[in-house]
């Protein structure tokens, strides 16, 4: 295992893109893939502009992903694209990854999973039906030391937990951003026709909570949700508070905001049990605080010894050669890659492999979004964290 | 004004009390008071031990608050006690207060300001009526950083507020400490009938709210709070969080809890406006992080001359040179002496010197546990933040 | 024990003289003194002034340090004072402290001891044949966190130690303050007849050489020093770097500046054994770093049950209540006062009273001065450490 | 530009090669490159083990450096390699780099440059005679707050430079871990016969001297060092401290050590001029400290908008999203592939292309080894940095 590149096929991505760039360096970073074709952009030009500048074939640029998905399909099996990374705005992630899927490839796909908690749910049944699978891109569960903090409270180290604490402050969007007519990121990402009902929310509320549910392997039950639009002539929610319930009675706060001046993307996550606590935070992205109680906290550290195999699993370098979100995000793409792989090989995929987010993930993220703008209209203190849908 | 030393009383502070060592050093630190008198202890032995130690003249050291009161009273003025640290537990706040002022004396009152908010309501006319001052040590707003703060945004720099966050996060009732018998702390700060309808909400909550309307110069107007007892067989809350809704549209999140095992003291606020936001937190007192948009961030350091007066004021020593709890405390001592002899100069008290938390802050600290408290057992989301009291 | 206080009288100290009041601060915060004296500058005028300002009886305000100790000495034992503290610059340390201490009064003394090696080693054996204490005020190792790296290190933790650094950068001097005629500090800090032969090496180098020898038990052997005055017209050194071997043949760099423009007072402490290693800075002064082989870092802090009784007893308030150099400094007075009153009472001090800095520290403070400042000049490698002296 | 991928050779970077495996990320990053041929071990079955985990072409994994510098000569100028990485220990750096150079191959090559500084002046005057680019890879001035450092500095924001401190302390030689038969890195780097002269001082001691002197744009001129072997049976330095002096007659320390136990590899310097001060470390790499005289400190954070063109170049994602060690090594293959890209083209590569250290960087980086050990060896304190070498 390890030896053979999967072939790999992007849609969106094109110029300008953050987060297709961001996905091209995680896809090379381990070596586990090879780009072998691309539908960049709705324009055809950029898409085979984007094309060039990647040195791809000219005739695996194409111009739509139905035609990528169609054309590759019919290729010979040892030359077809295998995974198809999904890197549109919202309102483009389910079509695709339908059609991928139905297609019999492997899908990657940018968060939150889709424009609705309908389409995810429809999502979730299309991956079962075709065998195939889904990497969903909550970047930050890739951190080794987020791996860490699952393992040490999944171990039971800190007791029943009790408290989690989660925020996601961000000031980008502290202006009216959307309004100067050449920034595309806020364009579209405070558009409800391309996000989705959710801005804030759904772009950086999802990351955390993921993470939240991630780390304490509880769910939410309930939720009571603050949620505001505070720059003038914006469409959907720049900021938001909500209080959680978990399934084990504990509750907890998960802040996220676009709106807070002057900060920029420090996510950050803390977890208390009985007998202790974590802390950690993408601005010290490396350390993992544990504080256990009565005795000195502890600074657990990527690329120590001491690590759990999780967390080594994911680490390039030794301890104090700092990794960081591009790292991160590769996580996601190679143990994803490992897991295809080990299936390729009829082997069972080890559990570090396994460890990636997925469709289910992708259901509760857009049950969160869902539940989360339900509840900021709402009078009601508490709603229930539902994975009810409307059908549109 | 400077040379004459404060008469003080001390009304509560026997041994083992944490806040009545602390009291004394603030008064001391700067030389503005002498201790004269006392009533250390409802245990008349315990009291007169506490004198010895303290070396104070065994006829005043009284054995109850009123032969204090009542016997000092009697004392010519010029010997008589001029001011009254009141540090009981919060039942025993509202008798000795109104007696002191009453008869005539200057109050010193820790936090929180009553048992209820009637009593507050109350304590404030009693002060009005008296023509006598008081000062609530709510010891943040002591910090020259946090005065520092409140000077950034009364000046206009951040522009408009449009998002506060305070937590204080303490573990030091992870256990049910109450319960050992040996921890007077914990007995007194969980049993209702000493502290009142809260427990961490009034202990520690308070602070972060007081600390949140200094900082911004906003009052909050409407609140929902999560409201949880963690502990079991504790009878009041030991955790929440509420959600905040300010005077000028804003909105923010505060979060007190006692039991993120393994926490310290670290109260933290973070206060964002059109034009930037600050931060500051007790666990780096000296530092206050300034941020505006587009810039870096500025790292304003106590001691350092570019700082406004009222930061210089409130400080002792060079910059690197920390200050800590103990001088914020003793700010909040030193500015009520300065103010004190301003007025018996027949002077107008600097704005610094008037600088210090006083009844009105006491009679919203208690609307906010009221409301609080209130909030956290309604199933309606969002409740006013009430002056109104039950008359009891 | 703790119920008597010491009669302390002080020489220098007078208005605007940051370190006198710094003492008296020290002095008063744990109710350890009472000052009854003094002789507070060379100005009869301005010592009669700052005597009215501490409110000291006229009759004890003095206008010469001889008068002090002289009227003072006719007292009756009971009123007479029992303390000096000598907070004057460099060149009037030795005459006061040694009539001091021939007048059968202890010593509080500010750092360096001297103005010379020669009068170090006088002072040290007029202290012998006086049987008078001398406390010499090395603030940096009254803090808690400081004493606990001491105990860990002596407790054979660290297993053999190997190396050190130690580093006081300072910026205050950065430009050509003592002609501005207006900075009273930097006037005697850089004129060689008030400071001596050393300046920043005088200043601030034997802060950093005393925490280096304090905190490891080890001593200076040998030094290769390379000493700089970097700022145009200054008369003494500003900068320096010494190369240092200590007694069991490791190895340190001690480093010293007063012109890294921009840095506070952020000395901090370096100590690395076979074991594992430790750090303090006085930036977070309430935080120990222990970083044991093969484990994650410990975050020792001040205020918690874990530290030893060196540690505990040097602390006034709760973990994450910070404590800050005028505690550190406030600790000195305090072990001082509690050794005296122990010898008073025909007891045993204990270990932990004992420990604050005395005239050994003094006289190898004034060693390292002589043997930085000959290494400076030479072009031999290695100097060595000596207590040998010019007679004068 | 930047269409066309660079091909790339690798000699060294077996399997469990620390070095080899992060040169391949590098390369991979930012797609420059594609690896089309190597020799990976001086054991042939080795190195084809390699070739088949990357998928290369079995004909272009060679068993020597001497044939794969032949046979890759051989080929069609459109097949051939271009570049030659060269990540083997210090012994066997000059002769294959030597010959790639000779064969007309651009040379990336490991640091430090050679294994005497007599091979470096050769290497140097090869290069110039070739017309060929050699890359050295000093991955800490890759980083994008290191540029920015060396930008301020340049464009004279500090003043006059006074003082500079670079320190590089690790702890992963604390034991003597080349006796354990089972540690690679740890056995050649303390073999003399394979790393040189110096250990620490080679290994890290270089990269600290290159940051000095990159940051600072000023010339070591004179040197004194203090060099230990500190771990028994250890054949080469493992710990040292150097003082320097500067072309502008400035001074500084620089300290090196891999037996600090319990450190990782926190890289950190220091600048000091007399407008005000930097600092820049590994642990916190997305930060740059800048103290101006009298002001708030500011805090620099990679992808601010703020930030030079050299910078900016050198960073991938938005603010807060941390970039790490990886991505400041691939930075300089970057950079090294758009200047050779730039020559290809005939066009000039821009100044932030060109920054990237090469083969004067590394004959000053072997002067620096040299002079030090001799200073280390010698009873003379000032030693000259001297690019003379014994002709071997």
């Amino acid at each position: 295992m390890g030896t053979m590149k999967l072939r790999l096929g992007m849609i969106g991505g094109g110029q300008g893109a953050f987060i297709g760039a961001v996905h091209r360096i995680a896809a090379r970073m381990d070596d586990e893939y090879t780009l072998v074709c691309g539908a960049f952009s709705s324009d055809a030009e950029k898409s085979k502009e984007m094309g060039l500048i990647l040195q791809l074939d000219a005739a695996r640029v194409y111009e739509t992903y139905h035609q990528l998905l169609e054309s590759e399909s019919r290729l010979p099996p040892n030359e077809r694209v295998q995974v198809i990374s999904i890197v549109t705005p919202n309102h483009l992630h389910f079509e695709p990854a339908k059609l991928a899927l139905e297609n019999g490839f492997h899908v990657i796909l940018d968060k939150p999973a889709t424009f609705s908690l309908f389409e995810a749910v429809r999502l979730k049944e299309i991956c079962r039906e075709s065998g195939k699978l889904l990497c969903l891109t909550h970047t930050y569960t890739g951190y080794p030391m987020v791996k860490e903090a699952r393992q040490i409270v999944a171990g039971g180290k800190l007791g029943e937990i009790r408290k989690i604490y989660a925020e996601y402050p961000q000031g980008w969007l502290s202006r009216f951003e959307e309004g100067s007519g050449n920034n595309k990121q806020a364009a579209w990402r405070t558009d409800p026709s391309r996000s989705g009902i959710a801005g804030a929310m759904g772009d950086i509320g999802t990351h955390a909570f993921n993470l939240v549910e991630y780390v304490s392997g509880l769910q939410v039950t309930k939720l009571c949700a603050d949620i505001n639009t505070v720059v003038k002539g914006r469409k959907l929610d720049d900021d938001g508070a909500v209080l959680l319930k978990f399934s084990n009675g504990s509750s907890g706060v998960l802040i996220a905001s676009q709106i807070v001046t002057g900060e920029e993307n420090n996510v950050k996550i803390r977890v208390y049990g009985e007998q202790g606590g974590l802390e950690w935070q993408q601005s010290d992205a490396n350390t993992l605080k544990l504080m256990m109680i009565d005795e000195p906290v502890q600074i657990l550290r990527t690329g120590s010894a001491y690590l759990s195999s999780y967390a080594s699993h994911n680490t390039r370098t030794p301890a104090g050669h700092p990794e960081g979100y591009l790292e991160a995000f590769a996580n996601l793409y190679r143990n994803f890659a490992q897991t295809i792989k080990a299936l390729l090989a009829n082997e069972e995929p080890s559990p570090e492999h396994l460890d990636f987010p997925g469709v289910d993930e992708g259901v509760r993220g857009m049950a969160f979004i869902e539940s989360v703008i339900r509840s900021g209209q709402s009078d009601v203190k508490w709603s229930e964290f539902s994975l009810k849908y409307e059908d549109n």
